[in-house]
């Protein structure tokens, strides 16, 4: 570990044992699952069929009357099921937005939920969903962006019409259509670079379908009060903006009605941003007046849930002699899935952030198809277009025969680099991974063997840290009592115990760290973007230091002494004041004051609703050594090494993890994953036994090297460490494989079968 | 209803329906009975079948046999069950402690705890009850106060020795004895003033034991984590003080380790302040390794959760023929149950509080016997000593033949007047009750019939505020989520939201309130005393001060204004600030700024965690009338009101609850209810069909008039109002009865066959 941090800190930048683990590794901590209310509901979910297909009835009578089936709702149920925009990053109408949890007037994708049942016991319900008769008219489905862009392709929306950028000519794409939006970031003139650059590529390029895969499907409890209040526990990223907001929204009901309360989270990945079971139970527990809790099988959440866009990417590139990059131009469709809103924007925005290219063109699609919504994966919407740039720049190093750092050296960003959206990048570690890459044992070291190869690529990721309310109160023991409202996905009660025990001087031990419901505390932000270490942090840390303070004035008014001649000592929490009477000095602990705070001025506690804080610029850079089996195509990751500014770890061990665990997804990306459909539209792998996420067999151990340069914009130099990661591993893998086999492997996941099938190409077989 | 206070409030001494009210009648709050965990255990008690036994043997290996039995504990279970003195108001030794929900080497009275199993149903620890194997060697047991202060008595506790009063002779009472302390609270010389009295009048009266009478048996559900933590959801008075506080104790753990739940709690009267089933279910849970649920049955409640003491009391009055009363002694043995602790003290320090006597003594004793360890019930033990005082009051006027509310008045206690206890008396409503009450409709009315009878008592209580840590955050629907961990028992949520709504000028159904657990929100003090109302309205007052002031600092940072440019409005919450560039006059609605804040700078919200307030000193005048049926014995309350000075009644329909409820369990007290024990100590109507409490077919409607005499610790001028109107029923109805019958009734309850026992007597017969 490269740190630049001095080395100050007595318990920030150690590695002690979350908070959560040891009830978590026991099987006690609860999860959404778990929870069981009095005379509670079980609800399951009928599910479509088909890919593609226009509801011509659906009859509930029959399922209504098995006895034990309290209630069953279907889009119907939920109010103005209309074209009112919702605002949002991707303004949608309701009906879509109801769409993604029920079906509304047709099925658009295969496991689409047509209707949910509650009943006394879940195998009531089961049984009741034979029992719901839906008619349907079949339509041919649509399963790729290039073919749902075709003219003549079957229509998802008739209503959709193209959003073009600012300034585009009125109806540039007056429909029938299934892209909802095209938007265009430039910066130079791409073209013109091209006719003067010294070497041009061109290639096109696909990415698959990747689920998040978290462990724990979704699940949600509701209770839908008699006073109108409604009550969810569900598993989410977030209580504030997640479940309440959404809810609130989709619901129609005041966001202050609704109490969203945090369970342990299984998982999310950016695919639990979303409500999906949350508005069918509370429904069902509106209809039925008792408590529903419905949970997501494995094939539904596969089926049903969002996963990332596909794309259809096609590139091209200039650079001179000396490896300086003229231009790249970028034209990109991602599959919204069946409704719009890819995250085609993300990428657009994200990638090229490691390199300081003048002339860029980069035009982004967001196309409707017969799948599921794609939803937050990660980084949403990067690691697709950052393979595609990766793999362009990996061939002007290899048309150059340049050092494949080297060229990425040469293009680097910087502070101050003007990026193509606009934006001036602050100060950031970009450089100094590049150097750590280079000086790292892994790229140091020689690789041989047949069929055996190494590759790079390079990541980058801007992280915003958000609101994020924090309370604290002083026990009588001297142990603090430290809330928040943030979902805690990657150790978050660590680092923010740690943050307080740091400032504060008490043990890591004495501070425990919960997560409250939204009624409870204030409002909050998603755990997501990789800025709830930062912020969390950020927010703790002033919480502390306003307990001192008020340590300080408590000491200061037992012994009736001026507040500024009272002092705290962190190291031994020892609060010193003014001589007594008798001369004597006098002092207490932090335990001692705390013993007594109730009966000298009430306990003391402490308050931040905003840090203020931003989790900055990250920038990774990945080396993976591979090695092919030409007789069946599997590659083995041989070696694997992650390289990230990650401004100041607070706690190594979970920055590491946070760095393998994306990587691992990465590889997965790049290898394995990917959703396979039957030319009916049918998802063909939906268990965790056909969808081929990496397992430990499939994985080396991933180095990791934390570079340190602190995150100008947060108290601690926190940067953002949960999403830059996953950002490199589809490329560098992809030119680890040209490396290895001499094919540049431009449809990604490169599985097996692709493998064998462009070696038999290249043998000409 | 007498209001001294302007009418200037929009929201407050009005009567809006409590929020939680909706939930209650609708069955859908959830008590402590209604939680169910994942993997949870349910626990039974193993009783004892003696009043007084020693326990030679405890066998658990059969009952750990069943299947399904996964947990036993005993007393031997417990940490440090020795002579180990716990802090407190009363200091008891450890054992004593634990003794108090579960058996230490010897049984002490009928039905106490002596083991408690954990299975996977509660059919199977029923079941397991009966394979504890438990050898007993049986005592004889002592039942009453005047019994066990005999010579020779049966001992319960060899080691306990009597606490003397300060300056007390060494070992003046060296033991072998049942009483565990003597007090004495004197001011002047009685007896001297007795010599100097133109009448004097002793007498000596009993009073039985009364339970609390909660619907809502003990219920506690324990998790003990893997880590070392507790979680308890129960239900209980103070989720700090009671559970979290002694737990910590019982445990031998900090209090930083326990996270006390609340749940609605179904009655607590002062009987809910001390753990019973917490201890056993939490072992039961740490043994186990699973969540643990014990709930009691009637049958426990009413036989081993304390009830009041029982108390014998010797009454010596002298008086001047002009009614100015000289001196009272009162000589006062109260059973404290199996363990040291009545409320002798609380008797002491009360009594006479609505009276100005320059010559009082008063000698107090707590003893053990085979009872139930007594616990707090409202006024805690201040009905009955009060019971006595006004029974010999009304004797002077009825010697003297005056107005028994003039020879009150001419007795009575006012701002500054020194009390026996040594502290001086704060402005105080005490004149303008009594002279609300001569003015009356009821006391002004003539009552008229053969057995009929009216009767007048006063009451006194002087209230604390207490902690109370109070957060609220602004949603961006303008609602705004109110916490505090204050436990509701008679409309707390209502009052918050009441007072939060009144300063912020928002509507009462926009501020939702909730009850926190101990870690998610600052130290709270228990909900009794009669101070959490006033405790909690003034820390929200603050809260809504500091919301206002953040809103306008907000404002002024949107309009780029200074703060002091910037005004709120409460009545129509406009917040306006200077003209705008162009002149126009800059305004905003606050659910306009709420809905921005989070844009603006973060959420907005308030904190209080001491709000400085006190409850202040409540009277209370009492007038009942009564009918006698000679035949029968038994009492008809004609007509009930209840006149007190409450300060400012924040709702004045709970208020009105407040003096209703305590009145009709006064009435109880008076005429119905009282245990009954055999000769064995067996108690014979632990149920709520024989221990007979007031239904609604025994009262009339209680009249309330509501004095309003503003309590200047409090901001709002709030006096507590949980506890002055049970204290003088008692006397009130002996008062009446001995108007009705000629006979005074110095035995309470009046049961009808003591009614017909003494109008025998009285007839001779």
């Amino acid at each position: 570990m490269t740190s630049t941090m001095d080395p100050k800190f007595r318990v920030l930048h150690t590695r002690p044992v979350r908070p959560d683990g040891i009830d978590k590794v026991t099987g006690h901590a609860d999860y959404a699952a778990d929870i069981h209310l009095p005379r509670m509901l079980f609800a399951r979910i009928k599910k479509s069929p088909y890919a593609h297909a226009i509801i011509k009835k659906i009859d509930v009578s029959k399922a209504l009357a098995l006895p034990g089936v309290e209630a069953v709702v279907t889009s119907a149920d939920f109010p103005d099921v209309d074209d009112t925009m919702v605002p949002g990053m991707v303004p949608i109408p309701r009906k879509f937005l109801i769409g993604n949890f029920v079906a509304v007037d047709k099925v658009l994708y295969w496991g689409q939920a047509v209707a949910a049942v509650a009943a006394t016991s879940p195998h009531i319900a089961e049984d009741a969903l034979d029992l719901i008769e839906v008619e349907y008219e079949v339509l041919p489905p649509v399963m790729s962006a290039q073919q749902a862009m075709e003219p003549g392709a079957p229509i998802l929306h008739a209503g959709l019409k193209t959003a073009e950028p600012m300034g585009s000519p009125a109806d540039a794409n007056p429909g029938p259509t299934n892209v909802a939006s095209h938007l265009q970031v430039s910066m130079g003139d791409a073209e013109q670079a091209f006719g003067a650059s010294d070497i041009v590529f061109e290639d096109e390029f696909h990415t698959g379908t990747w689920h998040q895969g978290y462990i724990e499907p979704h699940s949600a409890t509701a209770t839908w009060n008699q006073d109108g209040s409604l009550v969810i526990y569900s598993s989410s990223q977030g209580v504030f903006q997640v479940v309440r907001d959404q809810m609130a929204t989709i619901m129609r009901m005041p966001a202050g009605r609704i109490r969203a309360v945090p369970m342990e989270i299984g998982g999310g990945f950016g695919g639990k941003n979303r409500v999906y079971v949350e508005p069918l139970a509370a429904m069902l527990s509106k209809k039925a007046g008792k408590p529903v809790k419905l949970s997501m099988t494995r094939e539904e959440v596969m089926a049903a849930s969002g996963p990332t866009s596909g794309t259809y990417i096609r590139a091209k590139i200039g650079a001179m002699k000396d490896g300086t990059i003229n231009a790249i131009k970028l034209w990109m469709a991602y599959e919204a899935g069946a409704f719009p809103g890819s995250n085609v924007s993300g990428g657009a925005n994200s990638v090229l952030g490691a390199y300081d290219i003048p002339n860029v063109l980069i035009d982004g699609y967001d196309v409707v198809l017969n799948k599921p919504r794609n939803a937050a994966y990660r980084a949403p919407g990067v690691p697709a277009p950052n393979f595609v740039a990766e793999t362009m720049i990996d061939r002007v190093a290899e048309a150059l025969d340049m050092d494949p750092m080297d060229v990425r050296l040469k293009n680097a960003a910087r502070e101050g680099t003007r990026r193509p959206n606009g934006t001036v990048l602050p100060v950031n570690g970009n450089i100094e991974v590049m150097e750590a890459v280079k000086a790292s044992p892994h790229y140091r070291s020689e690789l041989t063997g047949a069929n055996r190869g190494r590759g790079v690529a390079m990541g980058f990721w801007n992280a915003n840290a958000g609101a994020h309310s924090i309370n604290a109160s002083v026990n009588a023991d001297g142990t603090i009592a430290l809330n928040s409202a943030a979902v805690d996905i990657g150790g978050l009660r660590a680092t923010e115990a740690m943050t307080m025990a740091e400032f504060l001087g008490v043990p890591y031990e004495d501070v425990r760290t919960r997560i409250l419901d939204t009624d409870s505390i204030g409002y909050t932000t998603i755990t997501a973007g990789s800025g709830t270490g930062a912020g969390t942090s950020a927010s703790v840390y002033k919480v502390a230091l306003q307990i001192r303070e008020r340590a300080i004035e408590r000491a200061a008014k037992i012994w009736e002494a001026k507040v500024d001649e009272v002092t705290y000592d962190v190291a031994t929490t020892i609060l010193s004041g003014p001589a007594d009477k008798d001369g004597k000095p006098r002092s207490m602990t932090f335990k001692q004051l705390a013993a007594q705070q109730g009966a000298t001025g009430g306990y003391i506690s402490g308050h931040v609703d905003l840090s203020g804080a931003t989790g900055g610029p990250t920038y990774g850079g990945h080396i993976v050594d591979v090695e092919v089996d030409p007789d069946t195509g599997k590659v083995t990751v041989l070696r694997y090494t992650v390289v990230e500014d990650v401004g100041f770890a607070l706690h190594p061990s979970y920055v590491e993890g946070q760095l393998q665990g994306a990587a691992a997804q990465g590889i997965g990306m790049g290898l394995l994953e990917d959703y396979f459909y039957d030319k009916e539209g049918t998802l063909r792998n939906s268990s965790l036994l056909d969808y081929r996420m990496p397992t430990t067999l499939d994985m080396p151990n991933i180095e990791t090297i934390l570079v340190e340069v602190p995150n100008p914009g947060h108290p601690l130099g926190v940067r953002g460490v949960g999403e830059c990661s996953i950002v490199p591993p589809v490329g560098a893998i992809a030119n680890a494989l040209f490396d290895a086999i001499g094919i540049r492997m431009n449809d990604m996941p490169a599985t097996p079968q692709r493998i064998l099938d462009a070696l038999l190409e290249k043998q000409g077989k």
